[in-house]
C-alpha cells in the first residue's frame, strides 16, 4: 500500500462551548489544518462524528460541513464507530489516497455534546443496546466491571487508577487546547464523587465540544512541500464482541491486541521503539487496559508502571502527553484525529511545552464503546 | 486506480417487517452475498445506514454487525451520507480494495425504519436543520417545492410525475423483494392523499425496513472465481449546498450532474451506451431530474419520456427495472446497495422476469437528502 502522509493538523478548544456549533467547530478545525498545510484546496474530505443525530438533531453531517467550509460539490463522506470515529476518518482518507483516487484529503473529526441532549443516553448506544444499555448498564458501569475484573486478576490498586489521572492532568496544564487545566492529586480522585464503584468522576473524560482535522496527501507530495510531515507507517483497525459478556477476559480489550500487532506487523516495529503514544483514556482504566495491549508492559504491570512515573512526559515511555482525554477533553468524534495531531506535533517538534525531545516514532489508538472497535496508527517524523 | 468487481450480492425482501431486527436484517443479507460469492472468508466490512441512533437506539453500529455475523475481529466500518449511505459504503469498499490493504470486502446497507421512532423526523436529520428542518419543512415539503419548480420552468405535468409511480409500480410486480407489488394507474396517483402539493402518497418512496449486501474483490481474484461478476467502471461522488434557499435553479440537483459527468469521464462512456439504469426516485419528481442530470433526456424533456414508456423496462433506456425506491421501497441504508445488486443482476443475466436482454452496461445512481450528496456507479458485465 503507497504511504501517505500528514501534511498540516488544526484543532479547537476544547471545552463547553455553548458558542460554537457543530458546523462552526468543524469549519474552524478545517480551515486551520489548511492553512497550516499550505495546500490551495482539497479532493475530498471525511468527518469522523459518532451521533450528531442524537446530539444536536443532524445527520448527513459530511454534506453539511463541506457546503460551511465553502466547498459544495467535493466528495465527503461521513464515518461513525462510536468514539473511534476520528480514527476511522483518518484511516479512510490513507485509503482514498493509496488507492490513486485523491492527492490531498481532510480527514476530520467533530462532536457537539454540550447542547442539552441526553448525552449518557446518546453516549450508550455505543453498546450492544439490545443486551447492554437496554437494561441500564452505561459506559462508567462497564469501564467499572472491567476496573474490578483488573484489580482481582493482578492487584491493581485503586491510587494507580487514580495516579492516571493525576498525570493526564499534570500533562494537560500544558496543552492550551485542553478543557481541563488543573492539578489534580490521587486524594482529589479518589475522594471526588462516585460514578460507578470504583470509578469516580475524576476517572471519567468529561463531555466535551470540539473538532480536529489533518491533511492527508502523498509522500511526495509532502516532500514537495519543503514543510515537515510525518508519514503514517501504520493504519490497523479490529473489532471484538460488543457485549462484555461475550468477552473471554473482562481484564483485556483484544481489539486493542489485534490491532496493535497488525499495526506493529505494516510498521515493522517493536512496542520499545516508539516514543511517544496517545492512548484511549476514556476511563483511567482504560489507559491501564491498554497500554498492555500495545505491550508497552507485561500484563498486569500497567498499575505500577504508572506509579512508578514510566509514562510521565520524562518517563521511559510518554503516553498522552496531550492530557489524554481526561484531561484533554473527549468531543467523540473529534478525539481520534487529535490524538493524530498530538503525534503529528510531536514528531516535528511543534509540541511547545509538552514536546518530548528527539520524538522520532509515535503511535495513536482510538477506541470505540468498550473495546467493540480500535484503531491504531503509527506515525514517523520526516 | 485499480478495477474492483462485485462477485456476488444478497438482499432481504424490502417492508415492514416488524419481526427482524437491525441485526437480523444485516445478517440476513451478509449471508447471502457471502454465499452467493462463494467466499469462505472477507477481509473486511462497511456498512451503510443514514441513522440507526435515531431509528432504532444504536451507534457504533458496524463492530455490532461483525459480532452478530460471527466475524467479531475484522475490520468494520460504519458509513453515512443519509439516504445515499449505501452507494458511499461500496464506494469505501472499491478504494480499500484499490489501496491494496485488503481482497475481499463486504458492502453493506441497513435500515430499520419501523420500529416505533419518529421517522419523519429522523429523516429531517438529512437537511441542513438549521435552516430547514426546524423551521418545519420536511422532505415532501421539499421535493414538491423542487417539483414546482420544474413544472413551472418546463411544463412539466401532474400526469407525468404520476407516470414514475405507475411504471415503478408495474417494474415492482416482478421484483420479490419489493414492498409493494400492486398495479395502481396515474388516477390513483393524482387522486391518493395529498401529501405536500402537486405530491400525493402515491408519488413518495415508503417508509422500509431492509439490508442489501455485496462483495467486492479485485478483478484478478473474479476472473479466477469462474463465476458471473461485474466490473465496477466509475465510482463519483459530489455534494452540494444543502439547503435548497443556496441553489441557484430549484429544477436541476448539481450533486448529481457533478457526480455524472466524473463517472461518465472515469468510465469512457457516453450515456447512450447505458443498458439499464437505476435511479434515486424518493418522490417521483426525483427520477425525472435525475434522468435529466444524468444526460439519459434533454433538460426538461424527462416529463414526455416516461409518458412515452422510453424508461419503461421495453423503452429506449430502462429506469428502475427493479420497481425503484417507490414501489421495491427505501430502507435509506440499504437503497444504495440494492441499486447497484439490480445493476449486477441485469448484467449477469440473473434478473428473472425483469431482465433486459442483452444488458452489458448500468449505472446506479443513489442519493441523500433533497441532493445535498449523491454518488454513482457504473458496472461492465463479464
Amino acid at each position: 500500500m503507497q504511504e501517505v502522509a500528514v501534511l498540516g493538523v488544526g484543532m479547537t478548544q476544547f471545552g463547553e462551548l455553548w458558542d460554537k456549533s457543530l458546523r462552526q467547530l468543524f469549519t474552524d478545525a478545517a480551515l486551520a489544518a489548511i492553512a497550516d498545510a499550505g495546500v490551495d484546496h482539497i479532493d475530498s474530505m471525511y468527518v469522523g462524528a459518532m451521533s450528531p443525530g442524537l446530539f444536536v438533531g443532524q445527520e448527513h453531517i459530511a454534506a453539511l460541513m463541506a457546503d460551511y467550509l465553502g466547498m459544495p460539490g467535493i466528495s465527503a463522506t461521513h464515518v461513525e464507530s462510536a468514539c473511534a470515529s476520528g480514527g476511522i476518518a483518518v484511516r479512510q482518507g490513507i485509503f482514498e489516497i493509496a488507492s490513486g483516487a485523491s492527492e490531498i484529503v481532510l480527514a476530520s473529526g467533530v462532536e457537539k455534546m454540550n447542547d442539552g441532549a441526553d448525552a449518557t443516553y446518546a453516549l450508550a448506544t455505543a453498546a450492544d443496546q439490545e443486551y447492554e444499555a437496554f437494561h441500564g448498564v452505561t459506559f462508567p458501569g462497564l469501564y467499572a466491571m472491567i476496573a474490578r475484573a483488573h484489580m482481582h486478576q493482578y492487584k491493581t490498586t485503586r491510587e494507580q487508577l487514580a495516579e492516571v489521572a493525576v498525570k493526564n492532568h499534570e500533562h494537560g496544564l500544558k496543552n492550551p487546547n485542553a478543557q481541563f487545566r488543573m492539578k489534580i492529586n490521587r486524594d482529589t480522585v479518589i475522594n471526588a464523587t462516585k460514578v460507578a464503584e470504583p470509578l469516580t468522576l475524576l476517572d471519567c473524560s468529561p463531555l466535551t465540544d470540539g473538532a480536529a482535522a489533518v491533511i492527508l496527501t502523498t509522500v511526495d507530495r509532502a516532500k514537495k512541500s519543503g514543510k515537515p510531515y510525518a508519514v503514517i507507517r501504520a493504519s490497523a483497525q479490529a473489532t471484538d464482541y460488543m457485549a462484555l459478556h461475550n468477552r473471554k477476559n473482562l481484564a483485556s480489550i483484544p481489539s486493542v491486541t489485534k490491532a496493535a500487532q497488525a499495526a506493529y506487523k505494516q510498521a515493522g516495529i517493536a512496542p520499545d521503539k516508539l516514543d511517544v503514544v496517545e492512548v484511549h483514556d476514556c476511563f483511567t482504566i482504560a489507559e491501564l487496559v491498554v497500554t498492555e495491549e500495545l505491550n508497552l508492559f507485561e500484563r498486569g504491570k500497567s498499575g505500577a508502571a504508572v506509579l512508578d512515573g514510566l509514562t510521565r512526559y520524562d518517563g521511559r515511555i510518554p503516553v498522552n502527553t496531550s492530557g489524554g482525554l481526561k484531561s484533554k477533553g473527549h468531543p467523540v468524534g473529534a478525539t481520534g484525529v487529535a490524538q493524530i495531531i498530538e503525534i503529528v506535533e510531536q514528531l516535528r517538534g511543534s509540541a511547545g511545552e509538552r514536546q518530548i525531545k528527539g520524538a522520532h516514532i509515535g503511535l495513536a489508538q482510538n477506541m470505540g464503546g468498550s473495546g467493540g472497535s480500535s484503531v491504531i496508527h503509527i506515525l514517523k517524523g520526516e
